[in-house]
């Protein structure tokens, strides 16, 4: 198996790997200079880093943007802005089948809840939020402590500048950084493909290469109704991607456990990703055999489909990294060295000696918690987005009666208007739909928690999971967004004399979901911050570095190059041509996910099919980075990144170039569908900034 | 919901309901002849019932049939052919997709490894069964010479008798009956129709009705390469079922829960069925997901595929019946005027009062082997025809070297020439697709056991399961029947001294494969059937009565009526027509699987539209009951059982008839679609007795 063949290597050369790899999800306030300068003789102008940070959008629903255009357009993955292509189809119009294109202004289509993020400053608050914990102090006093701090700061920041303040948690606790954004509410769809072609190839290709797709939307921000002027967007480079050439990608990466201890990542292997990967599975049958039964049913699930199907194939191949003796070998012996180096000095180990054992104890905690806080907390066992509203209606009159400080994170003061934002969102809710993944999770809910538990009696009160789903389905009228808004005004009191039947399941629920994430961040969360802080400060002080943090759904920069690969003994070259899908195509008979559009079909003789279609790339990216320009030396646009290849799935764990890729959309591929099969004049005009 | 209203009603009347309910899979010996008398005046004349118990045939991979004609014909459903089919289908010849239809004898394709087994004789044996378990021996010397009696029985008969001879465990060990049947082991394919047609609505519609498939299969029997001569075959009635009809069935229904305790329902709820369904999901995601690969792949997994598919949605509807808390009452109360009964008297309760505790001691034992028997005995852990073949040849080798008395129960001497038919199938094997089910499956083993667990370690030798996987299948020569041929014959010696990898994976797990199924044995099923017999004597000496037994994939017989139901405050007509079939693919725009096949889209203005297609009968059964004749008054073949509707689903634990109903195969559909589509004029001759 290939697999093995570059994780021997690998373990012959970790050194050299190491020292010369495009590793690392970098901090925009710590760019890795070094690599760029050493590596690829590349020194960034002046003001090179800072415009493109403020090119790079964040889209809230979990990706990442660029702006393209002066007048507020911006650019990402079809499969990042299909949630809101998805809310904005009706039945009978399906723009995810016959993709969307704006000939005109007045023609964009207002998102009913898209919220993009742009990253206007970095400052460490590190030396805050520690002091805020007192020496001494429990786990449960320190979260406390630490999450007042964290509230505090962001509030103090909003009212300062106005700007949405995250303090971020970075080196799994290690650095507290606060990000303040600039927030873009009113976004429209200017643009996208047919999915057919977006996802040419569907799951059967996902995290595979050589792919096809043109996994690309675009959208226009607006301010006061009026395309917002964009300062800092970047150019469009019409030839796009050069074979070997330097490329860097800046999008925001979420989540990455290379930092993990390898208990930890053993817990992982064995307890949390057996869970997730049954939870996805029975998610992903539920919702095909509730598509398949109607055109209209695949409709509604399908966007939602895909993200479990994505998810799917995305664990198992973290389960197959962890599950390879070959990775764990490798993260033991990093492990080893730190942990000699450490014991070996006395101030050492007396600092961060115990960190090993910290972080094993916080696991056995997360163990007992992992199920419950998963079913209640994280409504695993209330699949359902009215459930979730009247969860947040409820929390929203609660947390917000506290004082600022003391509230849940997600309710502190600074990222109040955001949240309303979701939970007023005039986004379509289905009530067949919504009964049959309800159904489901409360038949789940009662497998896990067993069917005498207190909180299942109660909440099936005699009836069974189908029933149940049906009768609150049918009873509540959550999905009116007046109503919402109107238990809102009312308040704790309202919510509580409310006869709504969801409502009331979201109130017997919530004192042992409160009580299962209490649970969680007083005796996981924190204990792990505080482990990891000692070993990020371990690594600082052993290894005279910070490097890069795990990735935290924030803004990173990456260094990469455009880079064939060898796989089963057979080169696979850089780049793919717009040809190349024909062919594809025929080679599966044509036969659903390997149809080409009609469009497609009919302007195949328009198309130059030699153009690049998708290429690969050695730069460091995960999940979240989907959307993430991908630029070259002069700043320019060559690309977008939309995923990775099967071999980058264990990325999550540790960076490996021999095989992994990361795949982007070319810029020229781009362009010339847009010309020559949509004949989007306008739109090419405005990323070419000819005829403008 | 519609499944509450009829619970409810069932609540309010239980003692009208049994007795006046068509429930029951009545054992030949002891067939329901009260009630077919008192309900419908019907008394089988003398023969009647021995003629359609020798008409009717078990098939070995799982379903029922019934001979057609003097000539060895015998109908089943096509989803029980499909294994047939399948095997006989290779890259480029898919009779699954396109049908067969051998138009002479000499086109009729022999099936690799089917056998049929018509049911000659049956003969109580519980008391030497009984008699060999010696007062106070302990369950693990219970359970040896109970295994032992059985062994020496069947050897005894097929001695005597030279037929297959099986003892089979009824009333969950309350009487053992020794049946002997007439195997064919020559079965060739005489007629499938299109998988389109035969499986129309695919998953959606599966337990589903209105329904509109031609689900059924002709195969021949042959003996000394000649057609067998028959001598009880089922008259085919050319107008089929009438609504309002007696009609009866008489097939082999495979498994039901129905005397179990409610304690044992709680288990499978809370334990066996969510391991299953969790298993079963992964199944079907694995298999999907290779088969849209390629339509070579899709080939290669649809069998296995629509079987995994098919269970998921049956232990859907089992738990839905299960997690119904009206469900659980109505068995509760059951248990509870038993239990009342037996400790009401002192004798009773001296014999029997232990009974319920029994269970649950016995049910504790199974939750600790549970998931260890599965992966390891059941080879949920290695899901691989080849390891399966290596344990067959590993364990013929060991168990034919000791006395019969001691052997595994189907590797006693009466078994043998049926297990060999397997073991040496020349089926194809393909290598890709092994590979990635053991692949997986080894990644299952890896969670469950966990990864540090000894066997592992030792299975995977440093390597991932993916590498490993790879390596086997790679590696091994099993896929020649003829290397299989010679490492039997060489017995236990060539099998240890074989290099075969996969041999060797047997020979490593099989001592704690085998101690998970003594485990079982001796902890589990033991005990249960002790326990259970004592329940079920229980029930003779209060009730009066025996009833019928569970189902143990036996021949039973079960008495029904043609007849409408009602859902959501609708009457759902009795049968559907041809031309039902037509407008129910219009209504889904003719996707799939709600396309009929080419044939039928053009054969359409042949047809007579008005002609029954499928139709629903009370008839009590479960899955093994597919492929069942279908039988009126006269004996005279009228349709086909193929399904039963979502409601019927809970049958697994308790009858009910408001709206459960199986669903057949209209005889005048079958006919009409073979001399209007088919142009099957020999194979409606033979059916209908003209021409002949």
């Amino acid at each position: 198996m290939s697999t093995r063949t570059w994780l021997r290597v690998l373990v012959a050369c970790t050194a050299a790997i190491v020292a010369g790899a495009d590793e690392g999800m970098w901090l925009f306030s710590d760019p890795p200079l070094k690599l760029l300068r050493e590596k690829y003789g590349f020194t960034p102008p002046t003001g090179w880093m800072e415009h493109l940070q403020r090119s790079s959008v964040r889209f809230n629903n979990g990706g990442s943007g660029s702006f393209a255009s002066a007048d507020g357009l911006v650019v990402t993955n079809h499969h990042v802005a299909s949630d809101c292509i998805q809310k904005l189809s009706t039945e009978g119009r399906d723009y995810i089948a016959t993709g969307f294109h704006a000939r005109s202004r007045s023609e964009e289509g207002k998102c009913p809840d898209l919220e993009l993020n742009l990253l206007v400053s970095i400052e460490d608050v590190t030396a805050r939020v520690q002091a805020a914990v007192k020496l001494g102090a429990s786990t449960a006093e320190a979260e406390k402590a630490r999450r007042a701090a964290m509230n505090t700061l962001e509030k103090e920041s909003l009212d300062k500048t106005g700007l949405r303040s995250d303090v971020v948690t970075l080196y799994n606790g290690g650095r507290y950084h606060l990000y303040r954004y600039k927030k873009y509410t009113d976004v429209r769809l200017v643009f996208a493909p047919e999915k057919a072609i977006a996802f040419f190839g569907g799951d059967p290709d996902n995290f595979e290469y050589p792919r096809y797709c043109l996994d690309v939307s675009f959208f226009r921000v607006y301010e006061s109704d009026k395309p917002a002027v964009i300062r800092d967007y970047l150019k469009w480079n019409a030839g796009g991607a050069r074979e070997g050439e330097l490329v860097l990608i800046s999008g925001h990466p979420g989540r990455t456990d290379r930092m993990d201890t390898v208990a930890h990542l053993e817990f992982l292997r064995d307890r949390r990703n057996p869970y997730v990967l049954d939870l996805l599975r029975r998610r992903e049958v539920l919702l095909r055999t509730f598509s398949e039964r109607s055109v209209e049913n695949a409709r509604r699930a399908q966007d939602e489909l895909f993200s479990y199907q994505n998810s799917r194939k995305a664990y198992l191949g973290m389960q197959a990294g962890l599950q390879d003796p070959a990775v764990m070998k490798l993260k033991r012996a990093e492990e080893e060295a730190l942990r000699a180096k450490v014991m070996s000095s006395a101030k050492l180990k007396q600092a961060y000696g115990d960190a090993w054992a910290q972080v094993e104890a916080a696991l056995k905690a997360w163990d007992r918690v992992l199920v419950e806080r998963a079913l209640l907390e994280l409504n695993h066992g209330f699949d359902s987005e009215l459930f979730g509203i009247a969860r947040g209606l409820l929390r929203l009159a609660e947390e917000t009666s506290k004082p600022n400080a003391e509230r849940l994170r997600e309710y502190a003061e600074a990222g109040l208007e955001s949240l309303k934002q979701q939970l007023f969102s005039e986004a379509p809710v289905y009530a067949d739909f919504e009964t049959v993944k309800l159904s489901d999770s409360l038949s789940m809910l009662m497998e896990k928690l067993g069917a005498r538990h207190e909180l299942i009696e109660k909440a099936l009160a005699g009836r069974s999971p189908r029933e149940c789903a049906a009768e609150l389905v049918q009873g509540t009228r959550l999905r009116e967004v007046a109503f919402r808004k109107r238990l809102a005004e009312g308040g704790r009191k309202a919510i509580g004399a409310s006869a709504d039947p969801v409502i009331a399941l979201a109130l017997l629920v919530d004192p042992a979901a409160r009580a299962a994430r209490k649970a969680y961040e007083e005796q996981v969360e924190e204990p792990l911050r505080q482990a990891y802080a000692k070993l990020a400060n371990a690594r600082f002080e052993v290894l005279g570095t910070a490097g890069y943090p795990d990735a935290t759904f924030t803004l990173r920069l990456s260094v990469g190059q455009v880079k064939d690969f060898e796989e089963g003994g057979k080169r696979i070259a850089w780049a793919t041509t717009l040809g190349g899908a024909y062919q594809h195509a025929q080679a599966h008979e044509n036969r659903e996910p390997f149809a080409l559009p009609p469009g497609w079909v009919e302007g195949k003789a328009r198309l130059k099919l030699d153009t690049p279609f998708n290429f690969v790339s050695t730069n460091d990216s995960v999940g979240g980075n989907s959307g993430s320009p991908v630029v070259n030396r002069q700043g320019e646009f060559v690309g977008i990144i939309f995923d990775g290849n099967l071999d980058s799935l264990v990325w999550d764990y540790i960076y490996t170039e021999e095989q992994a890729r990361a795949i982007s959309v070319h810029a020229a591929g781009i362009l010339e569908g847009l010309r020559a099969i949509y004949r989007a004049e306008a739109l090419v005009g405005e990323l070419t900034g000819v005829g403008r």
